[in-house]
């Protein structure tokens, strides 16, 4: 069922010498597939593919597209078990997760599948008035669209992910640069989407998969001058060197690149008073969640000192220790982590708040959680840095005033949390969320930052150097923004607008004309 | 009335000892004020101060920073011809232009201040639903902004203009680095915006005014830590140098930059047949307007030979060689558009169209016209570069392979133009049409380029090199866009909610809950 090779468009393809193999994890021992890195000539023919099918793929209309869309979603569906057991011993995640990730993956593709069948997203702006140019505008694709999916999410932030989702909404073709770790995972969702291109008469090349496990397939691909965007998701090396190749085009292309966050949890004084022991309990759930894993991990909990915060860390560290270990998605990230906590235990200032010490199988990861005085946070950038795995830093403020100042210290975040039980706090402490809501993309009352909900007014991104862009989502409907751009139709004939723009509006749109939302015709 | 001096919010300046003065291009003499460049010292104290102010800007409400707006307008518009006389001595643009630009420059401020109270801008989604937090979602302001002013408009495009009344209606502070052409209108601008914050209780600091002859005053604002993006237009050189210092900043930022564009023109066989003079004396008079001085100039002309192309490069000829030249806007672009000609006319393969020969003033351009066969063209990239002044190619095609072909090979461009008089033969042209959509963020049939209405439709903006983000525009009511970023709030507390996002709707918006458009409450 996995041949290993790549997909250029619908045709397999294996002309290079390099090969790998994934990991299982949890066995420790390589699957047994074979997987043929791609060559310099064959990304360049996908990019040429996939140039050539985005001007087929771009004028199919909304419901053409949707049904892809929706194809693609039970193409992925219809593999069921076969599929998520390749995806489990590909990333040692539990077949619940392999589940409910799949569901997020087919529903997310729906969602946008809805989204253009309604198809008031391309934004429609008309401005006509006497003596004045008819001007009419509206959202239209980039062209081809770079993908690399996460490490940590091989169906919902990667081959059919939510870039290649948004992408395709969008009317762009995608080559996925396929994540080395799960590769066969990500051949056989590519199957799928083929599949489904070639039920709904989708040109060949709307979809590409290369395989990776170096970084030059990546570096082609962005270098390519038929692409003309990226989505990433990863480290902020990998991503920050993407958007510098990206840049240094001599036709510059905008990367979307999510880096990552350490998630900053703010426990207002109210918290700590009444909900301290509750709160630990589901921080320590929470940092632990698929072994730490998380872009969303809270990795950051900031409280003011006191006895209050005292229980909370006294919990936090029980309920830490006692939870189970789990596995990591490889050895290498496994590794990564141990020198990641490494670096921060040899630094000074840091006092220990709990630690699994159970025995583990190799690629499990002990969850740890320490903790540090406000000036040692401040001053010591290292306790700043995102460690990916089941770790977190407690910062222990002198007071108020410090822990703002640390609030504006921190980069840009994905998320960052108020907790709090008493609504009178919050105006005590209206600049401290301030504060933390101008770090982040999203912000969260009295949750965990765990949990991206795929909906329409989701933002998951953030400043720098949480995302390269903060303008734009990877997560939920807005998240097709990244791909298209405004163009605006003066004095054109109706005979030759697109449908989106005809005087007698016949995909019955909402439409601004004139200032006002209608989806009456002219 | 002129200082010279650096406006650091409302306080005036001059700590520096670099100096100049602006030219009076028709008298060929400089003008009598002298300007203080502003020092690294004076960006930083711009920068603090705009940093500062942004705190307390961004929170005041819609209604309070529209009635900023239109104050703005009102204190523009009360300078009467003191203001447009100055304009006319540092740019020699006509009055009426001086007049015209003026009253858009103010009217363009007032639809942003309409924009704000009715409210709707700020995008609000909101995701609720049993079972699952609750989530929404509105655009903040980015931050501090630098806006580099155009040479061309000293009013519509530079201290007052588009990116300032776009990022002010934002909520964001605004550093304008002023253009050394014409720094007595700017100061007398900004001091117009000054008063209008001081009358409107907008912070210190919420504006400021730095001169600059050199590039290091612009390279520090880019560089400095508290700016958070860059609004610009002028050459590809400058905003791709500007573009390049943004991102190898320690936190990336954006840069809007409109870079200009030859806004290639296609004449079909059909209005050769049946329009072929009219048009010709249409263009005659665009490629002059403004003494070609337009990023909308219309630089490059394609038609396929025969003898109804013959005709229109006749009268196109005749007709540029009967308007007067006019003045430009320094000695400087002046001796740049003769050296850009030169670089033209040094070129093998090209023939004469017509060109002025009257005897003119110093600092007045002779326009020229010259036409290449479309083999030429597609190999010598000269004759693809931009003239800023009165300067065009026409361009002989072999036929209709070859136009598609010289389209698809044309960088990308803020404005297309086609010509036609018989809507059948649009059919027959779907693919050159599309060909030049796909280059372009705006297209025009049967029009000029020159002149860009200020709408909510409007997209002045383009494919790289036109501008360097081309899903952005700036000019129309969504340039807006440019300076802001989405936030999701996540089951917070209707009692801190941001106006916009709260359960009643107190501010009457439009918002996307649950997918319908509506006001109503939750």
């Amino acid at each position: 069922m996995i041949t290993g090779k790549n997909y250029i468009g619908e045709e397999l393809s294996a002309t290079g010498n390099v090969t790998y193999k994934t990991i299982d994890p949890e066995a420790n021992s390589e699957n047994e597939f074979t997987f043929y890195e791609a060559t310099k000539e064959e990304v360049n023919q996908a990019a040429e593919k996939a140039s050539e099918a985005f001007e087929v793929y771009k004028i199919k209309s909304s419901k053409e597209k949707a049904e892809f869309l929706e194809a693609i979603a039970s193409e992925i569906e219809a593999l069921g078990e076969e599929l998520t057991n390749i995806y489990s011993k590909e990333s040692a995640l539990p077949e619940g997760r392999a589940k409910g990730e799949c569901a997020r993956t087919s529903s997310q593709l729906r969602s946008f599948s809805e989204m253009l069948k309604e198809g008031s997203w391309v934004e429609t702006i008309i401005s006509k008035a006497e003596g004045k140019p008819d001007i009419r505008r509206m959202l239209t694709p980039l062209g081809p669209i770079a993908v690399f999916g996460a490490s940590n999410f091989p169906f919902a932030f990667s081959t059919a992910g939510g870039d290649t989702a948004s992408a395709l909404a969008a009317g762009c073709s995608v080559i996925v640069k396929s994540h080395p770790l799960h590769a066969g995972t990500g051949e056989m969702v590519s199957r799928a989407i083929l599949k489904a291109a070639k039920k709904t008469g989708m040109p060949d090349g709307v979809f590409s998969n290369l395989n990776s496990s170096g970084i030059e397939v990546g570096q082609w691909l962005v270098k390519h001058p038929k692409i003309k965007a990226v989505g990433f998701t990863g480290s902020i090396k990998a991503g920050t060197a993407l958007c510098k190749l990206a840049a240094e085009r001599k036709e510059p292309i905008p990367v979307y690149a999510e880096m990552g966050s350490v998630n900053p949890v703010v426990i207002l004084p109210s918290a700590l008073k009444n909900k301290a022991e509750e709160w630990a309990e589901k921080y320590a759930a929470s940092i632990t969640a698929g072994t730490g894993q998380f872009c969303t991990n809270p990795g950051l909990i900031l409280g003011i000192k006191g006895e209050g915060f005292d229980r909370f860390i006294k919990v936090l560290g029980e309920s830490v220790e006692k939870i189970d270990p789990t596995c990591m998605l490889h050895p290498n990230i496994k590794k990564q982590f141990e020198t990641s906590v490494s670096e921060l235990l040899s630094q000074k200032g840091f006092t220990k708040v709990g630690a699994s010490s159970k025995k583990i199988k190799k690629n499990y990861a002990h969850q740890q959680v320490v903790a540090v005085d406000g000036e040692v946070f401040l001053k010591n950038k290292i306790f700043h840095k995102e460690v990916f795995g089941p770790f977190s830093v407690v910062v222990k403020c002198h007071d108020k005033k410090q822990l703002t100042e640390i609030i504006r210290n921190l980069e840009g975040q994905l998320t960052g949390t108020i907790l709090n039980s008493e609504e009178k706090e919050l105006q005590d402490f209206a600049e401290t969320i301030d504060a933390l809501k101008s770090r982040v993309g999203r912000i969260i009352f009295n949750g965990v930052p765990t949990g991206v909900e795929v909906c329409a007014a989701m933002t998951h991104g953030g400043p720098f150097p949480a995302t390269s862009d903060s303008k734009f989502t990877s997560v939920g409907l807005t998240a097709v923004k990244r791909w298209v751009r405004p163009v605006s139709y003066q004095d054109w004939p109706n005979s030759i607008l697109p449908k989106e723009l005809k005087n007698e509006n016949p995909l019955g749109i909402l439409r601004n004309i004139n200032g006002k939302i209608t989806k009456d015709g002219l």
